[in-house]
């Protein structure tokens, strides 16, 4: 019977018979020349590109100003949290692509939006670099309509179950607050672009 | 001999040998109520609090405008990623502590700044919800200097290495690209939160 996605056990699994992620016992030598250990969870499944994964913050805007600059977000189920997660569209990148290209085709399949400029790749980020090697680029992509915005369909993979929102800029803040009132989870990296954007606006309005 | 710390050796860590991390394999239904399996990375220190970590947005203000609104972030070496990386100030929860508390507790120990208010606590935030179960709090501090700015010193436990910096808000995004290109990785969740500071300031002065 289909319904709401669920984690129905969870028990240890052995480093070797993970496929997908691993342990690493990291040996180390601190500022003072002492050897100490260090633990790290790490991704199998990181290419040449050197890269995990990126994410897509899409600039989607009108050419005759028919609606203000916006974003599109996602709701996706995700199994180590048990919930529904408020994400920025993102992805692994596959052999032979380089961020850019991974970005562009994420953001596709994921919202159907096309785009028509890379406005901005950044280095490469540390997701959570106390616990994991995982790391990320953020690409920031143009999507520019010629006045209403559109509404693509997704190009997702059987199975794939991800639901797209289209919000103004201005209005991400409390899109993401009515969503944690509902029981979603927002994605850290979401949270402080969210917190970043909205402080600007606080200080620029002169309210600091 | 004192020097730059580095990963000397990584190997594979069972995981019934590892102390602070662990591997799990969760069993889920998904959307069309079909079992699938998902491999996720725990931390194995979580209290009572159901948190990971807190991390501390410093807003650094003067009250008769000596100094633009600023904030700290730090340089701290990172075994996972093996290199300096650049980060908010962070740290895990205490036993008995709130996330308020340990973020006033780890901004007084890593930069030496007493916070006066807690001006914002978002929800719990997933780090990586694809990879592992990690989460978080950004706790939104400020710290208010009568005229200009001090520079308390900082309280770190022996072998704590932490460079602390001040930097105004608005030149942070050129601030991180510097240290980018010296080599340093920042933080993915810092980054974001750049991203958005920035494309706030620029949508304010019509640069879109």
């Amino acid at each position: 019977m289909p319904g709401q996605p669920k984690v129905l056990s969870a028990q240890e699994l052995p480093t070797n018979e993970a496929k997908w992620i691993t342990l690493k016992k990291l040996s180390w030598q601190d500022h003072d020349g002492k050897n100490r250990l260090w633990e790290s969870a790490e991704r199998k499944t990181r290419g040449s590109s050197g890269i995990d994964a990126v994410a897509v913050l899409a600039i989607l805007r009108s050419e005759n100003n028919s609606f203000q600059p916006s974003t599109v977000i996602i709701e996706q189920y995700r199994p180590p949290i048990d919930k529904f997660i408020i994400e920025l569209p993102a992805g692994l990148i596959d052999a032979g692509e380089t961020p850019e290209q991974a970005a562009i085709r994420e953001l596709e399949e994921e919202t159907g939006f096309k785009a028509d400029k890379v406005l901005e790749s950044t280095p490469i980020l540390a997701n959570d670099p106390g616990m994991s090697n995982a790391n990320m680029k953020l690409i920031i992509l143009r999507v520019t309509f010629p006045g209403q915005l559109e509404s693509p369909e997704q190009k997702l993979e059987a199975g794939e179950h991800i639901v797209k929102r289209v919000v103004e800029l201005s209005k991400l803040d409390a899109e993401i607050k009515e969503y944690e009132s509902k029981g979603f989870v927002v994605d850290a990296r979401l949270s402080h672009f969210v917190v970043g954007y909205k402080l600007a606006e606080q200080i620029k309005n002169g309210n600091f």
